[in-house]
């Protein structure tokens, strides 16, 4: 039925949304404020309330905006909300992937303003959760909004995911997907949850790091002791844990674990070229970083070294006094928490696996060492030859006036793998964030004219991917091929 | 006037005082806990209420004993509580000198009872303080007050200087004394902060070891940075600290500092028989850490590594993320809090120059280095051959029915130093603490027979002291030679 959908079609003017959205833009804002005063972090058992109080909200306003089947269904942790608008068969389905929950805010007194009450400085709402993700996720509720107020319908179906555990690596996203299939059964599914180049840059995210977070706890004396009486008798736990961890790269930057690098995957000359061609050089991610040194490992670019290359971060050491002046002390236990980040062909089992027999191995005798793996995802490629790339595409194209570059990304979101197994769909990575928005850290914030960009680009998306797939009968029984395919397009 | 002197003896019977001592055992205990009660912890300035308050509670405690002159002098951080027995010109005066401040709680979760609600368990009271230093110092104040209560004197005059800085590294006492030589003149001083070797054997310490607490502090990008964003692109500055820490020991456990060895005195093979001979043996001293492989320099038994050979402890590491679960966070700033102990003829000086040129030149330019000195105390020893020091031994023998051996001790009493060159007096160093009564650590305990043992022997204490001691007519010029003695008497 071509005709029909194109009745559809006319009747759902991307223009018409847009322009609605923009003259909402002082209310859109004042939304975007109280969703982020919700302190939902999600690594924080004491934010579990706050955490669901943000779902309930979020569910609420999706049902306010006109969207159908809202639920908010608790998991082990944190619950996942869901939405859905009026499906009609013959309209291809896409599935809005965010998340509500946030990092902690730690170290709380870095903040120019208090992490929760979000505020607008220059043309930047500063808060935790503005672009990660909640920011990034609000502007495809708008865009959906835009066309239900303007329109009534909209040119897809579409179906919310919104989950209050993507900062902890999702643990029960799977067992919900995996029960929900056929509900949640679509043909793409857009996410925005990265960085693009700049605000004249738009770019399609393709690769992501996999992760593998660990502690590695060291013990030594059964208690804590006094470091005047027994310094020089024992081996300090905090002293060998510096031991253990500044043993874990060489001289050259690499990962010195037996068996690290045998699984990583090399690229070819042409794939590389156009990683420098379109990526930032070292100079640009230094000053995105805040640094004025390079460190990594020998031969790579930083563009290379933190997407193609894998890495290991000492993302904090809890051992031994932390307040005020000095203490005498020899602490019982020291624990470091360590981020592994993957590239192709590792897998987090395997690296858990490697990174355990070396503790083993290389832990002295005078103390104990123990590793507890904490989040794991693999990496993850996206093929860029997909008919709903080129919808993104021209999305971008639309809204920011540039067409977009291919980036890999050296961050992990476990979730465009399970999506990809789980729904066998394409996930189409479409940030709206900017290298230097400060996810993860204090003070974050998201560029407004991003965020109001974002929902015009998600308007024209919605829209592109309507002329561009046929919706799938029904769920294939194969996984999606989402690996061969990337090199051969860049 | 020897006659004069001999009637006042006889007047101020200490076989009295103890029965008094005896008697009052539950009203004693009950006042500890009291001054245990008060969190005087002198690092955290959020305490700085609390320790007045304990300076007020000891000056009115000490007032009510029936000592004079009684003071709360503040200085630029917490006051020091004076008071003083009617003084006798004809008598010797005993300064005895404590410190109500104590160590910080943490780690707080570690605690089977709040550290500031003390409490008895077994033959042991527990708290934070219990023994470091005011169930310690506690002891004097009781030995005094017995006296006062049932002869109406004193065999001595006795002036009682208590600190509220002494873990802290008493910063402003030097001035204080200074100020007040004249007024605090005295024949020898004594101060019980220290572990004898067990109920049954009491020690006479001998020598400390000197400390100096630095902060190392790692600097690297401007700002907090996602580790999966930027990991492998920049100098972690947590792992730059690991890696600069785990530099400053070498194989054989020495520390690896150009220059550290140089001052440290050789001790004669008598000296060092001698400390092997009563000294604690490895396995005693492994006991007491709850620790069950030694580690240390090559060449020289615990005992030795405790006291005669200087140690360097990583007391704390602040870097990165502290909370619970995972965060993705390569921390902008890493500190490391760490612990010199020194031995003859090492100096504070001298260690935290050679420190500070070390870090200079071992830094990586990928990050940046910063060392703040925190605590600074030489090395002390005491001369065993001084008169008063045979009266602590006789007082000891008839309190605990053993004669104390003499011990070296690993930690430091900066004010040990600072009483000899201000005031030109010996020092007697005269504990009733127990190696494993945990000082500095979670469930910090005080051996109740041992408090009671110590009342016991300050009381013969001050009474063996009249008999050796006349009193000086004035101060000396010079600085008291505490050096040279020490080991001829071994």
């Amino acid at each position: 039925m071509p005709c029909l959908r194109l009745l559809f079609s006319a009747m759902t003017s991307p223009n018409i949304a847009i322009s609605y959205s923009r003259a909402e833009r002082p209310r859109i804002l004042e939304e975007l404020k109280d969703f982020i005063r919700f302190p939902s972090v999600s690594a924080q058992s004491r934010h579990a309330g706050d955490v669901r109080r943000c779902a309930d909200w979020l569910a609420t306003h999706l049902r306010r905006v006109g969207l159908k089947q809202t639920a908010v269904t608790p998991t082990q942790r944190h619950p996942i909300v869901y939405a859905e608008s009026r499906q009609i068969a013959e309209r291809p389905t896409v599935l809005v992937y965010g998340h509500y929950d946030v990092q902690p805010p730690d170290p709380l007194g870095e903040w120019r303003s208090p992490p929760f009450h979000p505020v607008v400085r220059g043309a930047n709402l500063h808060g935790r959760g503005a672009c990660d993700d909640e920011g990034q996720l609000f502007t495809h509720v708008k865009a959906i909004e835009a066309y239900l107020e303007t329109s009534g319908s909209l040119p897809v179906n579409v179906k919310c995911l919104f989950e209050g555990e993507e900062e902890i690596g999702s643990p029960n996203l799977p067992e919900f997907l995996a029960g929900n299939r056929h509900k949640l059964r679509a043909d793409v599914a857009v996410m925005s949850d990265m960085p693009i180049v700049a605000p004249n840059q738009p770019a399609v995210t393709y690769a992501m790091r996999g992760a593998l977070s660990v502690e590695l706890e060291v013990q030594g004396p059964k208690r804590d002791l006094h470091s005047g009486i027994f310094g020089g008798a024992v081996h300090n736990p905090l002293q060998a844990l510096c031991e253990l961890l500044a043993s874990l790269h060489d001289r050259n930057g690499r990962i010195a674990i037996p068996g690290f690098y045998d699984s990583v995957r090399d690229w070819s000359e042409r794939e590389r070229a156009y990683m420098a061609a379109v990526g930032p050089d070292d100079a640009k991610i230094l000053r995105n970083a805040g640094a004025s040194t390079s460190w990594g490992e020998l031969g790579y670019s930083a563009y290379e070294r933190t997407t193609i290359r894998p890495a290991l971060a000492v993302n904090g050491i809890v051992g031994g006094y932390q307040g005020e002046g000095a203490k005498a002390v020899i602490p019982r236990r020291a624990v470091a928490k360590l981020n592994f980040r993957l590239v192709p062909d590792q897998t987090a089992e395997e690296i858990e696996r490697l990174f355990r027999t070396h503790v083993a191995r290389i832990t002295p005798s005078t103390v104990r060492a123990t590793v507890r793996a904490l989040v794991a995802a693999n990496p993850a490629l996206v093929d860029r030859s997909h008919p709903v790339i080129r919808a993104a595409v021209l999305a971008y194209h639309r809204s920011f006036g540039a067409e977009p570059v291919f980036l890999r990304s050296g961050g992990t979101i476990p979730v465009v793998n399970m999506l990809q197994e789980a729904l066998d769909v394409p996930v189409v990575l479409m940030g709206f964030a900017l290298p230097d928005d400060r996810m993860h850290a204090p003070n974050e914030k998201f560029h407004l004219p991003n965020f109001f960009n974002g929902i015009k680009t998600s308007i024209w998306f919605l829209s592109e991917v309507t002329s561009r797939l046929r919706p799938r009968k029904r769920l294939p029984r194969r996984s999606y091929a989402t690996d061969s395919r990337v090199e051969t397009q860049a």
